[in-house]
């Protein structure tokens, strides 16, 4: 059986970064720059007022004060937007309003709350440090400064900034578009009737919405247990998409296992099965399919080790694909509330609640790897190593929460 | 000027939560129950074997052993998905795939690594205890049960449960739909040339941005400095959508302040604007608009300030829309690698780099509300309290990590 982190890394190596795209602002939100942005101009481009007030020469109220107030006419009045030359004339001033275009001759911005907000004239009772509440061009970004390096993930503040430079558009690595499959004839579907040996369909509903929990686009499709349907199905895939996962079919069950049959040894494929010393989720398989030489993740039907697996193995492999360096889950050190217990050489992923500070972490019964009552309350993973076959209430155990 | 948190409080009773919908699985991602969900059926449904490998009556091999193993005759296979009642008779096996029905008679399942897996015939070298690797109907949930109570968040495993005990829909408050207005004639799109007095326009991608990555669905709109018009705009959106936020206009230049000028005195609004004692984001409105009464909140133009404004009273704002309790951001204590500075009687919240391991944060160069190249590096803000003017490098502060 091979250890985890060994079938990590030969996922990873078997996965190449999607080309990179010139995508528009509103669609690459959660992509990854394939190129450094740089700043084609200042941020701001011009000089501007930080606050609605009086563009003024500061020498001229250098002696205001309450008691002797100096009075100036408003000679204009620039709002935001005003593309206008404005100067201010000394012993004149000018009504602005925030981000407004600093005018000609003024030397500081006296904020409207420092006066008495006149509208032909206005009354100042303080002076004004020159330079006051003015924005200077490029006091944010300088002209040709790098604005976000290649790698970034593009979120909200990071496409502001990029917005608010002029860029239309960015080169980078969208949201990886993944196609979840999942097999047997055993499947139903959500809200039709059952019958005895049929189950409803589940894991491509947790599989796909986690691939867009995770910041992909993700498609749900579904095939019994024909392998020539499977094949012909995941070939197809493999030209739209960038990721293929199924889920099911790659057990011990022999020709019943129909992703194993369908793959394994398909010219169309290029394959590796295997155990993974953990638990749940021990079958696994990689490898490509299809011209595109798509990469695929072949998880376990449980639905329990598919979710763990997902975890493991596919969620590092999104962000292989976006050429990033796989994120971790967040993971820490708990004192578990209750006794675990694992088979040995395999490293235990068991469904837990961890407290709400972090310190404590309590292990859910039902621990089966089709147990998804539990994992529907689990907001963490209770990690067992693989020499360890049990653990007691009180010990201190690595916990990955869950997203 | 009202603290924080009582702009926090009025805000919220502002909101009403949005209608519940039936809505089906793939589109219940990150909904909210709006009733418990109740298992109709067992889960399983039947019991079902675990493992690939052979039904048996467990005492007809409790002799067996390496030495004297025991044949028995395979008569049939039962493949997961297969709904006969198929029976094994006593001296008998019947092959049996993971997940499939479990046959009448039998009482338990040994696993094909355990056997030589035959087909016509298995032979057994090892004895099995009855009810082994049997899951019986109910194990993981009853009939009755609740499967997941009013009040939950719907992620991949909570949508699993719910495919897997057959709910096609469930009764839920989908992502609230939110339009996010920017207002101002200084803006251009990104991607256009620019002239001197106007800017690029970022705050709609950032807040739309922002509103998704918070589980809402968002559109972006664009206005001038024309009252009339944008309050066109809003009474049209707030028809369409569960919440609106604009950006800009509510600030302190009178007649240019378009949003303040478009609501103060409306019959189609029910405003109150303000000032709330913080920084960046002390200018805050929040009301209602339009015949539906739909919630809007009026953020500050500055860009800073209006993602500090999203993250302390849009983002809780949406998961009252989802009858949730606001979800606070995470946030600890840390050690200020940098000196840091507030204005008194506002409480700062500052831009820095927490480290990865969350001990330390330095704080950011370029703190003004309208320097987007320190928010685009930033993965936290810094929370100076209210009557605190200046904290050192070395001192604790409490730390909001930004999604």
């Amino acid at each position: 059986m091979d250890p985890v982190e060994a079938h990590v890394a030969r996922v990873l190596a078997a996965i190449r970064p999607i080309e990179p795209g010139q995508l528009g602002l509103e669609e690459a939100q959660g992509a990854v720059l394939a190129a450094a942005a740089v700043a084609t101009c200042a941020l701001p481009s011009f000089d501007n007022s930080s606050m609605d007030g009086y563009a003024v020469h500061a020498s001229d109220i250098a002696a205001a004060t309450s008691e002797a107030p100096v009075t100036l006419p408003v000679t204009d009045q620039i709002p935001a937007g005003d593309t206008r030359t404005v100067s201010v004339a000394p012993g004149t001033c000018v009504r602005i309003m925030t981000g407004a275009l600093f005018p000609a001759g003024a030397d500081a911005v006296v904020p409207v709350e420092w006066t008495d907000g006149g509208a032909g004239q206005a009354r100042f009772s303080q002076p004004v440090a020159k330079g006051y509440s003015i924005r200077r061009a490029g006091d944010d970004v300088a002209e040709g400064a790098m604005l976000l390096p290649e790698g970034t993930r593009l979120g909200p503040a990071q496409l502001a900034l990029l917005a608010a430079t002029g860029h239309g558009s960015v080169l980078a690595r969208g949201a990886p578009r993944v196609a979840v499959i999942a097999t047997g004839n055993e499947l139903s579907e959500p809200g039709s009737p059952l019958v005895p040996g049929r189950i409803w369909e589940s894991n491509t509903y947790m599989l796909a919405a986690a691939v867009r929990q995770a910041g992909g686009v993700a498609t749900r499709h579904r095939a019994g247990d024909d392998p020539q349907t499977v094949l012909g199905l995941l070939e197809k895939l493999s030209a739209e998409t960038d990721l293929l996962i199924t889920s099911g079919g790659v057990s011990m069950g022999g020709e019943h296992d129909v992703v194993k049959a369908a793959l394994s040894g398909s010219p169309a494929a290029d394959m590796s099965f295997g155990k993974v010393a953990m638990q749940p989720g021990m079958p696994q398989g990689y490898g490509v399919v299809g011209r595109a030489e798509t990469p695929i993740l072949t998880l376990p039907g449980n639905p329990v080790s598919a979710f763990v697996s997902f975890c493991l193995f596919v969620r590092p492999a999104l962000d292989a694909l976006q050429g990033m360096a796989p994120r971790p889950l967040p993971s820490r050190r708990a004192e578990l509330a209750g006794r675990v217990t694992s088979p040995p050489g395999r490293r235990s992923f068991l469904r837990g609640v961890l407290a709400p500070d972090g310190t404590t972490v309590t292990p859910l019964s039902g621990q089966g790897s089709h147990q998804l009552g539990a994992l529907a309350q689990a907001n963490a993973l209770i990690v067992v190593p693989e020499p360890v076959t049990a653990m007691e209430a009180g010990e201190s155990a690595d916990v990955i929460s869950l997203p």
